[in-house]
């Protein structure tokens, strides 16, 4: 058994820096604060021993034979904005950085993809596939994020509804196991019977089963034109049910979100920016990309109609871009809002089934408050990921702040249980939601986690401690 | 280590019948010899033990266990369609018939989803959600096979391209393990993130992982109308070269698939099924659906005006429901039409990226003419799945024609992994393609797949022998 893990020494330094380069490797306090946690600190602050910043896949390939071969951890790192506690070395050793191997390739036309590297960013790789007319639609809130982070915890976001996950633009993965073997999951290929999907198993494994060193990207045609409808209506149950509404139209919207009054207010209130529409408890977000002006008219058209003949107060279009900005800020403006209006958060990211948010949203809502916490459910309607965040008053106190969210979090897991539902939506599992696993899938399946991560990473070297737990 | 299997006796056949039934349990010589092989007796032709038909999971839990504990392989079998040799009993022991488990339940209209049985028929799966006015997009030939196994292979087929394989539309499954266990791989949610994904990596898996004992699938709201294009071009590289403008367009083609003049003389010649279009060596069928009759307008001219800018001869506009059913005749006709034009088959199911359609296919007729066989490549041009249908001549003898195919088939697959593609795209590995798996792969991916194997199936009694072997 691989605990206790070695003790990095002077010598396993010297042997990191021969592998890679005196100037991209630190140690002990010359290690920056900021890589000792992610975006999430509640979830742990961890203090790597040796924290290295990576070039090559031969470089990765070289650090974790000998970490292999040492008993030594390792952790993968992009730009750290996770938000379940992932990319932090729990048990100590190395962090491997991959930022710096950020290169993206140019755009592969004939087989619509994009090459690259995983520290490249969200953002770089979507401006590059539109600066060649093309798209690469998964759009999470955090546009600053590495593409690999985005690759191994299967980044959502609000256009999933149409376009899909992550995954579903993955098309090849080259990745380091923790034996050091250079792997190339899948290829350049449109679909693929060859052996077992290890391409999917590895997508959403939190860097626990190997690190990525290049991915392949699945690209569409740009979608030439869009538009944002804002549905208000008088109760919350009502907005819920337009929903399926929306998605039973022969158009497939590209995103479905909601949004309670009390949030509106708050992100209104405290960041001056103001949804176009005034009425309605709830308000249903609905936006649409087409190729052509017909397609999206009528796409526009069918939606306002089912949403006035479904109990909608108003239908308003927001047919300009600007308009539609001003609706989207509002939406984007609900982390900071909260912010500002409490003085700490923490968050649940279930996803129930579509059919159940209604129900979810209001269950929610009292258990919170049985908890003496206030809560603010929001989200993605369009896929029933509710991200459903507490908000801590300024007159709790640590320990009651702990004990209700624990409290609150158990009661909302196991809601979303009965409700059919999931732990994580899209934020993963990491060190944060860990306690909560067992209880949600069950004895067996914990085995059968175990299993899979052993099947990789035989002496747990991987980013340990985090999906999985064996240290008991 | 489970070799040898325990060898089946009299009082493991009165096991099972006592959790099942006696009438539902045959063995020995009483088992139908249509069992012992799938689509592709080449691939294998062996007596199940016991033959048994199971009515629910409770009963295969209680098979699986018995097994599990007495060393017993199990072979779970739907319709028998598969093209691999996948579901036969390899090592003996039972075969674990699902299709009486053929129950598809209401349609969830909430949710878009409809649940079913494993042993249920794709065409009724379809036709369950046609009825309601929704679409279950995958597509494969075979519309008799079951879901299940539709499921466990990854079933493809020709509308790929605009809607994604069969594991796009896997919500959730209900499965039981080797030792009996009963599990759930994710729910009915829109995305997930908790643990490891488990879903996607026994979507695929050839019954080697686990038993399906349900299924939830996506559905997609129907489209309305929908059109054909035949773009007749003077070359192959011509006709393959247009794919990647189809796709450049705004508008996601359905389907597109290629026929060579050879090939669509052959159906012809031998099925009376006339394709309309006449001229061109090689033609392109591209397919559209649309939400819109605008919308459909604007994709069939847009292709129309690109096929005919970039070297098309002429395009034909098969714009009723009767002259797309005539296109459609011809390329459904392939398979019967070839059989009726030579003594026996053999296939291979490479996909190689889109980009290298016309070099493989030149090269793979180069290849098997070297071997003096005949090979008549087809297939999904829209995702690089090339199925290469080689065909014997009256004059070669059983040794000729089996070294041919062989040495053929080594050659096809190195050509296959040269051009970044892979050994099967949408057949599987089964027991057919299992000798040109490692060295396709590498020993450190079979690695792999033994130690993902092994962590769902410790004793190696499920589907032995098929996608990976130990046997050695």
């Amino acid at each position: 058994m691989p605990y206790p893990y070695k003790k990095m020494t002077e010598e396993d330094f010297a042997y990191i820096r021969s592998v890679t380069s005196e100037d991209r490797v630190w140690v002990g306090d010359e290690i920056a604060r900021e890589f000792y946690r992610d975006e999430m600190p509640e979830y742990g602050v961890f203090p790597p021993e040796l924290y290295v910043e990576i070039e090559n896949r031969d470089e990765v390939s070289a650090i974790m034979k000998y970490a292999y071969e040492n008993n030594i951890p390792v952790v993968c790192r992009g730009a750290g904005t996770g938000l379940a506690g992932g990319a932090t070395c729990k048990y100590g050793g190395i962090m491997l950085s991959v930022m710096r191997m950020n290169r993206i390739f140019p755009v592969d036309h004939k087989n619509q993809t994009i090459t690259c590297e995983p520290g490249a960013l969200l953002l770089d790789v979507q401006a590059a596939a539109a600066a060649e007319g093309l798209f690469y639609p998964p759009d999470p809130g955090e546009k600053t994020a590495s593409i690999g982070g985005n690759v191994i915890t299967n980044a959502g976001g609000m256009k999933a509804v149409r376009y899909g996950l992550t995954r579903d633009f993955v098309r090849c993965i080259e990745a380091v196991l923790p034996d050091g073997s250079i792997m190339n999951f899948s290829s350049n290929v449109v679909k693929n019977t060859t052996g077992y999907d290890i391409k999917d198993l590895v997508i959403g494994s939190e860097g626990t089963l190997c690190i990525l060193t290049q991915v392949t990207l699945k690209l569409l045609p740009a979608p030439t034109c869009s538009c944002t409808l804002v549905m208000p209506f008088g109760s919350l149950e009502e907005c819920a049910d337009m929903v399926p509404e929306v998605l039973a139209l022969p158009f497939v919207p590209t995103a479905i979100e909601f949004l309670e009054r009390e949030l509106i207010d708050i992100v209104e209130r405290n960041l001056g920016k103001l949804l176009p529409v005034r009425q309605g408890e709830a308000v249903l977000i609905v936006m649409y990309d087409a190729s052509s002006r017909q397609e999206l008219d009528s796409a526009v058209e069918a939606a306002a109609e089912a949403a006035l003949a479904h109990g909608a107060i108003d239908c308003c279009i927001a047919n300009t871009p600007e308009r539609a900005a001003s609706v989207w800020a509002v939406r984007g403006g609900i982390l900071e809002g909260m912010k500002a209006d409490s003085v700490a958060q923490e968050e649940c990211d279930v996803v129930v089934p579509r059919a159940c948010i209604a129900e979810y949203v209001k269950a929610a809502k009292r258990i919170a408050l049985s908890h003496g916490i206030r809560v603010e459910p929001c989200g993605h309607c369009g896929d029933g990921n509710i991200h459903t965040e507490m908000l801590r008053g300024p007159e709790m106190s640590d320990e009651e702040w702990k004990s209700a969210t624990h409290a609150s979090l158990t009661e909302l897991y196991a809601l979303s249980k009965k409700l059919g539902g999931q732990l994580s939506g899209e934020h993963g599992i990491g060190n944060g939601r860990l306690e909560f696993l067992e209880e949600f899938v069950g004895e067996r399946m914990i085995r059968l986690y175990k299993s899979i991560k052993l099947a990789f990473d035989d002496r747990l070297i991987l980013n340990p401690g985090k999906v999985i737990e064996f240290n008991k």
